[in-house]
């Protein structure tokens, strides 16, 4: 016997989600706890992955299971495709293992054809409802299976409310509908070069392998790059039989949640819409009823969906978030799963179901995703600012958060304006798949359609952007790129500012103030931190970002950059880069020393006693010289060079690959007066803080950036010492300090037994080492890997999300070297991985000592290297 | 009980090399064999390296033993320092464990002062003798240990000549002498700001450190990296009782060979002075008799001294090469030590070794450096040319080999011609080691002074230059760069010829023709290539050089690089370039697909049936297109495109850091048609080339460059294989081949094991894995890797040295990976680390398959692998 790709609902449950897809499990883990769900059969995942095996076909064996469970479903539920007394139509919807936006969603209506209309017409009495039901599956059949745009069929039924004078769809009769049918399946004809496939199990197949193909469109690759999703995973397909929610006024569809997603809040929330069908409430196209109106239309049916509701939560422990439909007074569940939230409901969500009873306090840690919780730090309106200023309009509070940029009113726009600098307000009538670059690339979202599980809204609370939608004050002008409301007209750049919280919009720029740790996630904070066995310092080099990172919990800096610091007294350092002595440098350096003084003071105080590393210089020279004539002639006088002298010198430094060239430990290699300079500003700096604050543990950690070489590090660490102790015997005063290295260069991991030998730290710098390792200069990668990640070579940028075979091997190999030679190494990580909660999750399972991110990061680091421990207890 | 630093030459044995140096071994040997050595002490190299331990002091434990043995040494010969009666004058020589021009060699007659000089007069009754040592001492010690350049000295004695109406040193009387040295010690004060030191003692001691500080000079510096020799190994110091052969004329030094180390003939070789001190023999000064005239003048030291030779000779199963004093009849051997020889004696006196029983293959092969093998391989003059071309003028023949070049008069013209292109020929007076890099970038070497000891004919042989020395005809006007021969003027850029196996000179340019293996250069490669284990191969793109490489032993093309493939039809391939679609690039690489099958078939034919490594393209596509705004307006011509269009491609191309960019099969990911049509030109240039000879085994190798993750190389091998298969079932015709990758990104060696599964074969691309293991961009690390040797944090380039600690490592993991997953997988290298002996022998104890390298390296290799093998079956 063959491998099994089909299962019945009634066969699965919720653990099988890597095989029937999370759509399909809940289906079945529904039809187990005796929910009303219509039963019908999931081909699972691994009959994807087999379709793209065998070069996208379905192959034999796994057709005959189809038509096998096709059969079993037609039993269960004595109906027949094109039956002639009771036909059945399916639903057919995509359900991967995570659910995924970017997918093909849902075909209604299937197995639909001129016969069976008439069946349907004859057995309901309700010929406006099967005309009806008939041209929109033709029309969502051909749109998502062919691949033929909505807009032909739009056109069709525009020119036929035009021709009858009638406003909205719902004034179309069924002899209207009827037409349309004929003109759509003319139009498909056209389109496709053949006729509309009347057999239902034609359109089945069809529509299984347009499910398929979803699995690999654009959307779907971007969707599951930026969410760590494995290609090889698959989707399943969910084959159910159609209950109608558009039979008329005991008839509806909805979708609800059982906390509130964008609060937390614990009550029943959602939408539903009379007479209609699920696609209607999801598209936005109609602005629905809030569930609340259920309890009025149809008590009974809300009694019963209340209950349904209940048993879910208790049985997943989690909010859900459900579709449903009632057909002439009958509830259907049609799916449940853990509803997305925003970062705050995900708080406050988790801190509940705590006080519940229901979750652990490691349970709950574990159900929020680090990622988001950086939304949560993003801005709101000054309270002040926002007290003298007055709305413009209002729509619904889709996503928290505020925001203000430049109306612009097509993603493509968003995307281009956003890539010069400027920061947009992307205004769209309603948001689709089509968008998502620019809605990505926006501060917020403004609709003017749609509810609170649009398109828009959903993805903006994924992304953590603030959106507001719904907006229906607002006239919309797409193709003039401008919209009208309160009378006023809002052309394409002016500034607004939009609330997500609340809804509200305003004219102009209103100033934000930046959010802080309080309530429920100061509490789970104090979890995490309870539960971490990682340190997590932040990557600063300004008092300001050092005071923030504080603020956000960072135990001390695992990378200060010290090159804006050469940058803030770029005259003295260009005179420096010019001079042709020692001393000429060590005389242009001692006006930078100060100033570095100063700023290392800064960043210990910001630190009040948590370690800080110093990393010093790392660019190379030619980062500093001037290129415009003027500051040329400028440095010129001022050196007492000619003009030409320091153009052979700006020439002399030029690099064909200044990633690999002349930068990092090999700049004080070269002038060690550099490095003198810079441990002089480092150490003095310390003995200043030290005697303000005696009770301080002032710990300077220098680190030395580029080792590929023990003998790079033993040369500077040298020089670092006699410096640091010259400067302590002058002061009299007692201060420790530690020299170590970055881990950036794949040599300095291949020998890190040596090098520790030098270096009382590691920080493994994986930006460079990403680099090294792949032989990616990043600057130059960005053009390529867009083709990378379409041919699935890569998944992941690996700049984002530590490479953890390659890169991370290295890593593992250091860590293992060095504590050989050093078993108490300090070790970090400072590029920019230390922020991304997979990574972290890695230098947790190697046994770092700290990760070190940028200051917003800094709770996201918290809680990822506390449900990395947690998950390593759990096994 | 401390350490042992200190040993008298009986104590030792030439066993002890690591300890005392060779010369101090040899010594030590030469002592225990009974010869007449005169009877010092070595100090030791570990005494050298505890020197520099103690930031350059000798300690006390050092200074004790040393005194200790200078006592010993006074005891057993009867003299003693600053005695009154019987005064001891020593020599004090630097002698590390392999022989190192670049260091001090010599400082003689120490001991010496004013009371001992008149000692010395009045025991000898030779004050002119006595005198001239003084002179002699005063100017060495102040030149050697103190740094007073000698040509102050040599100012004050032609000041003194001309005074008296002299002519030649000789012509100086005893009290010229004496007044001579007096202005010395006056010179040395005014210098040195002190008095010359009288105590023996302290000139000791200050000779001692004066060879120790050589070791760190940059001369030596420098050939410590041309030699491979570790700084860690410190030099030994000699101290030895000074013998005289300049007390007369039964008294005389010099240096000789028992084989002649140019040809390898089995002779005794060499070269005496009648009255002089070692220094005037090798310093080219005076130019000497050869040492067959010994046999007239002194029959019977010159008996002696052969039955030495053979002595010798017989014990150390080698040519030697000596240093020898007569002191009024009496010999006394100052030095033994293998000799240098050139590549061509080498093989002579290895073949002869064997012959006469004295060592087996294995030992013969092992005596060869393999490094020097090439130069067998250089030019010699077309001899057709030659019989129509008269000489201008003949000197010794002291390097053997043909050159022609552009006439330069310093080293630093030299090395400034030849670094904008030009080959040139160094004229010198006499060389100095301050000349060595310009001896280094000439053609060959001509001097007017010296013999085949002198400086330059030594150096030469060693670094295989030709060189021609001696040409006492010369005119020299060096301050006017030009020569006078034969009545003829030559100026600075004139073209001469110089024959190194002759000695003539000629004007003008000769052309030259390869040498090829035969005689004992094939017995040699015959033994070698019995005893190896590796496969050699080549590193060629044209056929010129695969016939070369062929008829050098290589056994097939291990890189045939195919970028100059696509200059060659540069229009094409800049239309493929700026092309927007695939079609358009489809026919522009059309036009360039039979010129690559045509340039395939001819490798496969210079091959004979040996595998053909075929890289595809590798360089970023921005270098191939135009810079000049001519060849912009053609492409926009040819291409109907707008100039600005063609502008705002190529600027698209730009990149940061290009090494790391879009380039290799990175290329092939993004334009699969690229790699279609490469593989389609293999393919069917091996079809053509198989119908041609149906016996020879034509299976061509396809290299992807730069993989770094096992995806890249699935997604192309797909593409390699269908176009291949599509090829041979056109060709109705059964060809294997195989595909493979480059080990060239640090992640492919990590992650080897998954590359394995679709590579047949590796090779290691050294260079670039090089490049990114270390972070070094070759072009621009060029600029601070000076600086790493000088602070001794690299002593070897690792690009022409394989680094075994970092990139071995790598390489060796992804050989044990690699054999995992594919245990018959071929292993090679074609970095250029494939000819060099040291990364050879790494190669060969990795167990791979083969190395490849450049045609004129292949002999190189071949010797190399037998040595490895042979070392290995030692173990």
């Amino acid at each position: 016997m063959g491998k099994k790709y089909v299962y019945l609902f009634s066969e699965g449950n919720a653990k099988m989600r890597d095989v029937l897809g999370g759509k399909g499990a809940n289906l079945a883990e529904m039809t187990g706890l005796g929910l009303p769900v219509p039963q019908g059969f999931t081909i699972s995942t691994e009959a994807c992955t087999q379709y793209y095996a065998d070069e996208c076909q379905i192959n034999d064996e796994i057709q005959a299971q189809i038509w096998e469970y096709v059969a079993k479903m037609e039993e269960i539920n004595g109906k027949k495709f094109g039956d002639k007394e009771n036909p059945l139509l399916v639903s057919v919807r995509s359900g991967a293992r995570a659910s995924m936006p970017g997918m093909m969603d849902t075909i209604l209506n299937l197995g639909l054809n001129d016969e069976v209309v008439e069946v349907l017409t004859k057995k309901s009495g309700n010929p406006r409802w099967a005309w009806d039901c008939y041209r929109r599956f033709i029309q969502m059949f051909s749109d998502v299976v062919m691949g033929v745009g909505k807009k032909h069929f739009e056109r069709l039924i525009d020119e036929l409310k035009e021709e009858k004078g009638i406003q909205h769809d719902v004034d179309l009769s069924a002899e209207d509908l009827k037409r349309l049918a004929t003109l759509f399946k003319a139009e498909y004809k056209e389109k496709i070069g053949k006729d509309f496939p009347s057999d239902p199990k034609e359109q089945l197949l069809e529509a299984i392998k347009a499910v398929f193909r979803s699995w690999d469109n654009p959307r779907a690759n971007v969707y599951r790059r930026d969410n760590d999703i494995p290609y090889s995973w698959g989707t399943a397909v969910n084959v159910m039989p159609m209950v109608f929610g558009n039979m008329g006024e005991r008839s509806g569809t909805g979708v609800a949640f059982t906390r509130d997603p964008a609060t937390g809040e614990k009550k029943l929330m959602g939408e539903f819409l009379i007479n209609a069908q699920g696609e209607d409430v999801v598209a936005g196209i109609r602005t629905p009823m809030p569930i609340s109106k259920m309890a009025e239309i149809m008590p009974d049916v809300f009694e019963q969906f209340k209950k349904v509701c209940t048993i879910l939560e208790n049985h997943y422990r989690d909010m859900q978030d459900m579709e449903f439909t009632i057909e002439e007074g009958k509830l259907y569940m049609l799916q449940t799963r853990n509803g997305k939230r925003t970062a705050k409901a995900a708080l406050k969500i988790a801190c509940d179901l705590v006080d519940e009873g229901m979750r652990t306090e490691k349970e709950a840690l574990l159900m929020i995703d680090p990622r988001n919780l950086d939304t949560l730090l993003h801005p709101q309106f000054d309270e002040k600012a926002l007290k003298s200023a007055t709305p413009i309009g209002r729509g619904l509070a889709a996503s928290p958060g505020a925001a203000c940029g430049k109306i612009v009113f097509t993603a493509r726009d968003a995307k281009e304006w956003n890539e010069r600098g400027e920061k947009v307000i992307l205004v769209r009538l309603e948001t689709s798949p089509e968008d998502i670059e620019g809605m990505k690339a926006a501060q917020g979202i403004l609709t003017v359609r749609g509810g609170m599980t649009s398109h828009a809204a959903v993805v903006a609370r994924g992304m953590g952007t603030c959106c507001v939608c719904g907006c229906s004050d607002i006239i919309m002008d797409e193709e003039n790129k401008k919209f009208t409301i309160g009378g006023k007209t809002y052309h394409e750049g002016d500034f607004i500012s939009i609330d997500g919280s609340t809804g509200y919009i305003y004219e102009g720029i209103i100033p934000t103030v930046d959010a802080s740790i309080v309530g429920e996630f100061s509490r789970i904070m104090s979890w995490a931190d309870k539960n971490r066995r990682l340190s997590v310092r932040t990557n600063a080099d300004t008092v300001r970002d050092a005071t923030k990172a504080y603020e956000l919990g960072a135990e001390g800096i695992g990378l200060c950059r010290t090159e804006h610091m050469f940058f803030d007294k770029i005259e003295a350092f260009r005179e420096m880069i010019c001079s042709d002595t020692v001393e000429g440098r060590k005389k242009a350096l001692d006006k930078i020393l100060p100033i570095q003084q100063k700023d290392f003071e800064g960043l210990y105080e910001a630190m009040q006693g948590y370690p800080v590393t110093i990393r010093f210089l790392d660019p190379p020279l030619h980062e500093f010289v001037p290129t415009e004539e003027k500051d040329i002639k400028e440095l010129a006088e001022s050196t007492g060079k000619t003009v030409e002298e320091i153009k052979a010198i700006i020439a002399g430094l030029h690099e064909f690959n200044p990633m690999m060239g002349h930068r990092g430990c090999r700049l004080v290699v070269t002038y060690s007066e550099i490095g003198e300079m810079q441990t002089r500003a480092v150490i003095r700096a310390a003995i200043n803080t030290k005697k303000r604050h005696p009770d301080w543990d002032v710990v300077p950690e220098i680190m030395i950036p580029l080792v590929g070489e023990a003998k790079e590090l033993t040369f500077i660490r040298k020089i670092v010492v006699e410096t640091a102790e010259e400067e302590i015997k002058a002061a009299g005063i007692d201060l420790k300090y530690k020299v170590g290295t970055m881990i950036e260069i794949p040599r300095a991991a291949l020998t890190a037994d040596e090098i520790a030998k030098d270096a009382e730290f590691f920080s493994f710098g994986t930006n460079d080492l990403t680099q090294m390792t792949f032989g990616f200069s990043r600057d130059d990668a960005t053009k390529f890997l867009p083709e990378y990640y379409d041919r699935k070579i890569l998944e992941n940028d690996p700049f984002a999300r530590l490479d953890q075979t390659g890169v991370g091997k290295l890593v593992k190999m250091a860590v293992e070297l060095g504590k050989k030679t050093r078993p108490d190494i300090k070790l970090g990580i400072c590029g920019e991985h230390g922020g991304d909660p997979s990574s972290i999750e890695f230098c947790h399972n190697l046994g770092l000592t700290y990760v070190s991110c940028s200051p917003f990061r800094v709770p996201v680091a918290r809680l990822a290297a506390a449900q990395a421990a947690i998950r390593e207890s759990m096994q």
